[in-house]
């Protein structure tokens, strides 16, 4: 194909041209840049030069030679040696002797860093990306890619990067039946049923996306767990994945059902401490590895949502983890044991028993076993205060788990960008050590000295032609790759490299957009769980206001639990005259959510139970205050909206108008938060808007009787759908 | 971005180029033709013109322009009148003068046909495409492109044409929840989370597809259906989709669950004579068509496998369908009812109930309705008979359903090419008027004169990007619009359409693809169900072979119940002495199928219960035939992937590996089949093979314990998973 005619290939851009932006190519897209900029790049990438031979090594020739090639809009060839100024010589000291000759500051960069230089060599000016192994190398070779994305000068080139973080793993909550839990993006890319025959082109692709972005693992299965991945012939199909996806350095990790002893493996037990079934996972770990010689290790859910674990024995989650890990061991692999847990009993406060959990543990895990900790105590809500996990535990392996899929954010079709909220917890100060003793710090394993460190992020990507169900969700798997890369990475720098490599290097198109990305997760709070609120979310599907809800089941999963209003009042109080969850941080911290005046007022309600009346420090009332925040949310989406409108000259067709569908989408359910909150509360406490204020458009009844059957991703084979009730509609109509 | 620096398109073309191959363009890829034959067109297609001024007008003009622009690979302009020799002209007499002048003969072509001429006006050679309606005119623009991507010459074009079916649709079994009954392409294209707020760009796509073969209608739901389709929400996203495909000609239909009446309309009864179900349908049809004024009906499936119906109340089909269908009439709206029905209680002989249900009611059927029968008695088998309902009521209106999904012939993963299925099907002598009385003339109801006819496919489409889960599949969607406009179209004739405008015109390509489409029904009935064995299928995924299989639940869906086979002899006596189904079939026909002697060896099973040492036209025993034909079944397989290996020079890369792949799945399938039916039948006979054959690989209790958890697209929720039992594999590994 790459050699029809000049003609042909003209001809054929037409056609492909006009679906070419489906978002399939992601920040990969490889548009030629405008003619100045590669008038001032000059003779760079002309060709690409590697020494080594490895299959790492020729998926970073290929990605160079494809890169360049589109964005500097010329022929770009692979050569085997320097020949010409310009050329891109890649790769390790020890398969390229110019790279060798170089003397550059490898040392210290492990096996994933890198270093890009300008250098000179055979008489030629060349550009030299060079890393310890063939991995490193094809890190360097996507940073340079991003740096030409970016338009970024390349005569002065001094590049050194290293990652922060060893394990940056993207968690997959697909099934086996190619559902995906909380997945907004059509099924899953694991197509269990063709694989280990047919590997789709997509998980190529996958790759690509991934590494590009640093990110070097991947657990492929639901955290709620099928003992069946683990038979035989589904580890077949997991090694034809990890053999597709090990030439960009990812590695393939599994979910474990803690009681597929019993389930697959005909135990009566799965009671980590009878020797039979310590015996069957160091069985099992030897038969996977035999398959998959470089498996990185297991992730487990247990004891918590009705997922089996070792308490179901009188164990400790020590005690369950250690064992899988003594399994593991010996072939490298590690365990990622997650703390989210709670009990089946309602306790006094849900925030709670993480860290009531794992604290008494601590030091009492193998050095392979890494906590898997979500960023906040309660579970991915819009805002919460960091998990007071982290910095807890000084004698355990502690990582963050960050979820990229929106559950609780309105799914796809709601325009936030996570990179803000992310970095937010990461640079949460805890104190525990000191002013500057960072979540980021714990998660990075400086303030500890931890070997092991992880940032998992639960992935947002699914079969749909993008990948994420929309195009600004893409930013989100980018970010959370970047700040996995660097937790302490600058959310608004990674905006700007994701805007210009997705859509535009124009500043009339990137600053709006830009702009309009950094407020987008604060715009979120605002009209959904202002100021500390948390899980007002319709239950199950958690999409849609549902702040009245008092019936789920049990407490802790209704959203009256956690907001806890009345006629006089709203909010959780965790102070020591409630629930005293603010015990759980460091002295400074506990004494600055303890009191209500110190608390900020974005968590206010998380930490205290404060009266309608309660004087903000603008002088309004909380109840005025909390109206303000709600409207304001609302009106922010407008204002994204009319920016988005503004912005359609400078976007495809195509990407503009998902966009603009999506966020008049958003417009609607901002509305329908405001006004659906605003109405409860108000039934509550009785008290006037704020002057000026639009009243809610229907009476709280309204509301209440909305409902959303068939909302996307739940996962759940028996999902319930209730039929209409009040409302003649499920969703108010757009048009 | 049409306009684009040539410089910039072609670096572009490299790179789209490397991607493009994925399947989504379908046969409408419209890449550059030859340079010989671009040159023997000389200026066909400089521009494009027309007087019209509809949707359908600008879609396609949209269509030729990019079309031409990519087949000719030049610059091809929509212009406002005739300028130029090589002008394609489009449109109707009442919208173009120039057409009104040329009296072409459109005055039997009704609405959907259209006329192909060269002719001459304002001085210049053109082409002209007329219809007498927009719509008839796109069919013809279709047309026109299809003899460009066929290569035949534009010179002396001489082309009328008009469907001979009138509702020519495809059938969704997409659910709401988004998964597929019997889908092997992924989730729904029917984004009903998003819709309809946001109409994906592929409902665009899909329309064009089917507009390009004729197709004219789809149900969007499943006949399994879900009474929730017809609340105003979900009726609002449906009229979305009916305004994207509108333009394209194809209307919207639904499947009315037929206790919808108490499931969303509070009554107590779904009654079809109650006066408040009437009346509730009624007011249904007056809802729907002010959302979708060109709404096309219902499709039902009543009282079959568990599904509610008319006979609920003791009431016939046909007061169920009249009811239905006189809600619709004030609307143009018409009533698909299915045949597809069979008894609760197991009766003698399953494949008798439709006919038995349905003959007694003939000529008690409104106007507006049409029976939907399935081609065959049974259930879409790789091989049966044509049902004999066709015929057998001359005075209702009977359409025939076939599925395009290959439920039943390997899914997706196998290559089989259904068009000789379907022309078998239709080309078979009822003899209800004597020789003659083919099934294709009940069908486009030439044979007693009716008027509402019908061909429905159930879909094989999913949101896979090529589409149908294969390449190949593509060309069963394909052959159904093509066989559904005519007919008594050729198969072969349209597999060769398809392969050109999906692959290539080079004949040492294009011949060894068209033999090995046409032979490769019969490979498939050979090494799964020969000489009219039916239903060996492993029970609800309905993948891999069951023959043992007697314990499903109900005798008649045991494959046991359908082979029959014991130590003497295998096979279904459907002649007098047996279940006489036979006797459904008009006197000549029941004659040549009641006599073993006479009766087709390939439906020999199909009919009769014969011992395995009975005698073949051959010579051989019918054990021996039956050995033969599943190890030339096997063998044929081979010689297909043997035949594809050879073509790689002739297919992109991408294409050809995903065939090379399921061609290596359907290898070891027609092996897996060939063995586990030899080695079950010969369990019980105890004969030995025929001189020369290999036995079975394995002993019958492997292949017995063999099962196929996950397999796709069984559409349940609540989907078995039975855990290993025997065989350490659920499916015996390629490598």
């Amino acid at each position: 194909m790459r050699w029809m005619p000049l003609l042909a290939l003209c001809a054929l851009s037409l056609f492909t041209a006009a679906r070419a932006e489906d978002g399939y190519d992601l920040w990969l897209r490889y548009q030629p840049l405008e003619k100045q900029v590669i008038a001032r790049y000059g003779a760079v990438g002309t060709s690409v030069v590697t020494g080594g031979h490895s299959a790492t090594s020729n998926v970073t020739r290929d990605e160079l030679v494809r890169a360049l090639s589109g964005l500097l809009a010329r022929k770009v060839t692979a050569d085997d040696t320097i020949r010409r100024d310009g050329t891109v010589l890649f790769g390790t000291p020890a398969n390229s002797p110019t790279i060798a000759s170089l003397k550059l500051p490898l040392e210290k960069l492990g096996r994933e860093g890198y270093v890009i230089r300008n250098a000179a060599a055979k008489g030629r000016k060349i550009i030299v990306i060079a890393g310890n192994t063939d991995i490193g190398a094809m890190y360097g070779a996507f940073r340079f890619l991003r740096q030409i994305q970016a338009r970024r000068p390349l005569d002065k080139l001094d590049i050194v990067s290293a990652p922060k973080v060893k394990l940056r793993l993207l968690n997959h909550w697909d099934n086996l039946d190619e559902t995906v839990e909380r997945g907004y993006a059509g099924s899953s890319i694991f197509n269990w049923w063709e694989l280990p025959d047919h590997v789709s082109q997509r998980l190529t692709d996958y790759a690509r996306a991934n590494a590009s972005i640093g990110i070097n693992g991947t657990v492929l299965t639901n955290v709620n767990a099928s003992a069946l991945i683990l038979t035989p012939d589904y580890l077949r199909k997991a090694a034809a994945i990890a053999d597709a996806l090990r030439p960009y350095g990812i590695k393939v990790y599994l979910t474990a059902r803690f009681s597929s002893p019993i389930e697959i493996g005909g135990l009566k037990t799965a009671d980590p401490l009878d020797p039979a079934v310590q015996a069957w996972w160091r069985n099992k770990a030897d038969e996977i590895y035999n398959l998959i010689p470089d498996f990185g290790g297991f992730l487990v859910k247990a004891n918590s949502e009705g997922q089996p674990g070792p308490q179901d024995y009188h164990r400790s989650h020590a005690d369950g983890a250690n064992m899988l890990a003594d399994a593991l061991a010996p072939h490298g692999g590690v365990v990622m044991w997650r703390a989210f847990v709670y009990s089946n009993e309602v306790p006094e406060d849900r925030v709670k028993q993480a860290y009531s959990e794992f604290v008494p543990l601590d030091g009492k895990f193998r050095d392979n076993v890494i906590i898997q900790t979500k960023n906040g105590p309660l579970d991915f809500q819009p805002r919460e205060p960091f998990s007071p996990l982290f910095g807890a535990t000084p004698r355990t392996n502690m990582g963050m788990e960050v979820e990229i899929t929106k559950e609780y954010l309105g799914f796809e079709t709601h325009l936030v960008y996570l990179g803000t909220m992310w970095q937010e917890a990461l640079q949460s100060d805890t104190f525990v050590k000191g002013q500057g003793s960072t979540v980021a710090k714990v998660v990075d394993g400086s303030l500890f000295g931890n070997k092991l460190t992880l940032m998992a992020g639960v992935s947002n990507i699914g079969a749909d032609r993008n990948w994420c169900g929309s195009i600004f969700d893409q930013a989100n798997w980018y970010a959370f790759g970047r700040l996995a890369w660097n937790p302490d990475a600058n959310a608004e720098d990674i905006a700007g490299d994701w805007v210009r490599m997705t859509f535009s290097d124009n500043p009339a198109f990137v600053k709006p957009v830009v702009a309009m990305m950094m407020a987008s997760r604060e715009t979120e709070v605002d009209f959904m769980t202002p100021l500390g609120l948390a899980h007002q979310m319709g239950t199950s599907g958690h999409y849609g206001p549902g702040p009245w809800i008092d019936n789920v089941g049990r407490a802790d999963w209704d959203p009256v639990y956690y907001n806890r209003a009345d006629k006089d009042g709203i909010g959780f109080d965790r102070t020591p005259t409630g629930s005293d969850a603010v015990a759980q941080y460091a002295p400074p911290l506990a004494k600055t959510f303890s009191d209500v005046a110190t608390t900020p007022e974005n968590l206010l309600l998380w930490f205290h139970h404060v009266p309608w009346t309660y004087p903000m420090k603008s002088g309004r009332t909380l109840w005025d205050a909390l109206v303000s925040r709600y409207t304001q949310g609302e009106a922010s989406v407008h204002a994204m909206a009319a920016t988005w409108a503004r912005l359609k000259p400078y976007v495809d067709a195509r990407r503009f108008a998902i966009t603009a569908d999506f966020l008049r989408i958003q417009e609607r359910d901002a509305r329908l938060w405001r006004d659906a909150s605003i109405a409860y509360f108000q039934s509550l406490n009785g008290l006037p808007l704020p002057a000026g204020m639009a009243p809610p458009a229907h009476p709280l009844d309204y509301y209440e009787s909305l409902y959303f059957p068939y909302a996307p991703g739940q996962g759940s084979p028996n999902r319930p759908i209730r039929p209409p009730q009040k409302a003649p509609d499920a969703i108010p109509p757009l048009h």
